[in-house]
């Protein structure tokens, strides 16, 4: 039976692309070779790229003063990348820490320069996106982190600033409508919204690079993958192509403005349940819920090994929270039904 | 029908990897769920990661003082990690210039420290292994590659020196025997004998370790990946299983002294084609030709047109020589049955 995959990541993806995806691991467009086992020279490979970056840019109505690169070692790399190709030699970035994650990128970035930390929920367990900051001239860029998976909480508006802004979308990549022209540089593992792990996408904005005099390791070096077309080295060719898979569901199924919709709807049907069943509360606070991760917890801890068994029952899988926080997740991105989200509800409502 | 898949890489896999990684993204181990969406931290994938980490240090003969790490961004990105886990502050390294991807090592070699070639064959377009050289304990490591994908050169002996050798074995990992116990770090893209692209398998002796006094960037740093088990981000779940398959191929069939016989009657097979017909000629000197890569030209060159339509009528693919070389080049890894080097070979005869 085919579990309710209520995971953080790597996720659950639309079952279109598994059925694809294992059908090209057999032979790949009928050529007689498995995907795992083609060039990424090959003309089929290069159309399987070219098209995943355009699709991105459409997706995300950006033009071509943005590339899109395919790159691999995850979000953590990139905390290593965007100050490598970003920061002045002595320079100086402005970062938010909203979350475990953004801890972990100022971390990284301090290791390049002098970093400002802006605003900060760390003492309230991050339990709020940090808000009434400026992020001024001085600085080379300001870092953020749309989402925060661990916590649930979701950024809903990012400042007006002169400085590039790098974004960590990992969790919430393709999950809505923004204004992508605001940010420098995007970046997201795909192994929530856009794929399996092994894949990273980055989306930078062009004239924001070779500009800190740095002698960049060519891997870590944005301008040399972009000059390469993405293909500076053996790109994660099958990562690649089940990204493509799910970007062209997203589009085929209504593109972002209609992913949003039925991610506010899953998010609005289980949130109602939490915010009306005295049993369940949620770590965040109601203004900076997000739609993508739902992290809550049981207000009566006798009910835990009922709720446990029943949710289990369901068939739901990945429920429990993240070991830093406890409680439970419900992670509910785009490919996640409503009906799998019901599947939850029910059993909340049953305890 | 399926191809003689002769690409360089990424490359032929046996035909059962294919079979149950297809099955793996329909339904992994009876789980309900893709190998695409289970949580790398689920008690099935630390068990893959942990045996793939296991059986690569069986096959090599490993003891404890060595951990082995499952990376991303494939051998370029170890030519940045490992001199920034070796190099001193104003330290020096000695490499081995063999051919266009040692080239791409010393490249970024130099971006940390000072870099001495030790011996080079670039001059005579790396057809030969530069030998007759020393390594002195002033390095703080000596990087060479074991085999020259491009060229189809191979390394059949490593100097003894008190400097950790550092060995990119991208193209010929656990295609033979060898006294692995040489190495302070062994790399290798997955891509070419172990796996498809978006792993890179890492090995490293601890004890070479934490004696450069350089603040190292997180991902790039060995040591933290060591203390997290190859977990310290998510690693590539699926590329890692696909690894698992293979290396439980290897083993299966008799381990690196049956994969190394297998090696040596295919290479025998072709090159005793290649030397006994006047229309073809190899790249490199009959000393240092390797079992996985046979680079050739044929030596007629009004012949090009019949030899390319016979080889691909009789099903093969991949046979193109690297676009820096020319020519053609037949890469016959561990997975490429005799028959298929048999079909090649009748080929060539049929000219």
């Amino acid at each position: 039976m085919k579990k309710h995959n209520f995971s953080a990541g790597p996720s659950i993806l639309p079952q279109e692309v598994f059925e694809k995806a294992a059908q090209a691991v057999l032979d790949f467009n009928g050529m007689g070779l498995s995907i795992l086992e083609i060039s990424h020279r090959s003309k089929e490979f290069i159309a399987v790229m070219e098209e995943a970056r355009a699709l991105v840019k459409k997706l995300m109505k950006l033009g071509d003063d943005y590339e899109v690169l395919f790159l691999q070692g995850g979000a953590s790399l990139q905390f290593v990348m965007a100050p490598f190709n970003l920061m002045k030699e002595g320079g100086k970035a402005a970062y938010l820490d909203s979350g475990s994650w953004a801890a972990a990128a100022i971390k990284e970035g301090k290791k390049f320069g002098t970093v400002d930390v802006v605003g900060s929920s760390k003492e309230e367990k991050y339990s709020f996106i940090p808000k009434d900051y400026t992020v001024g001239t001085e600085y080379d860029f300001f870092h953020c982190t749309s989402n925060n998976t661990i916590y649930g909480t979701q950024m809903k508006e990012f400042p007006k600033t002169e400085a590039p802004i790098v974004c960590d979308m990992s969790s919430d990549i393709f999950s809505r409508e923004i204004d992508f022209s605001q940010f420098g540089i995007i970046y997201a593992g795909a192994q929530k919204n856009m794929g399996p792990s092994g894949a990273t996408l980055v989306v930078v904005k062009k004239d924001i690079l070779g500009k800190t005099g740095r002698n960049i390791p060519s891997y870590l070096d944005y301008s040399l993958h972009i000059s390469k077309d993405s293909m500076f080295n053996t790109p994660p060719v099958f990562a690649v192509y089940c990204s493509l898979l799910t970007l062209q569901w997203i589009e085929n199924n209504g593109g972002l403005a209609a992913a949003e919709a039925r991610n506010n709807a899953k998010a609005k049907l289980l949130y109602d349940e939490i915010d009306n069943n005295p049993l369940f509360e949620c770590f965040s606070v109601p203004e900076d819920r997000g739609t993508m991760n739902v992290s809550f917890y049981l207000t009566d801890e006798s009910k835990k090994e009922a709720f446990d068994a029943a949710w289990k029952a369901a068939g739901i899988s990945g429920l429990n929270g993240h070991r830093s926080l406890g409680g439970y997740r419900a992670s509910i991105y785009n490919a996640m039904p409503i009906e799998s989200v019901q599947v939850l509800v029910d059993v909340m409502k049953s305890l």
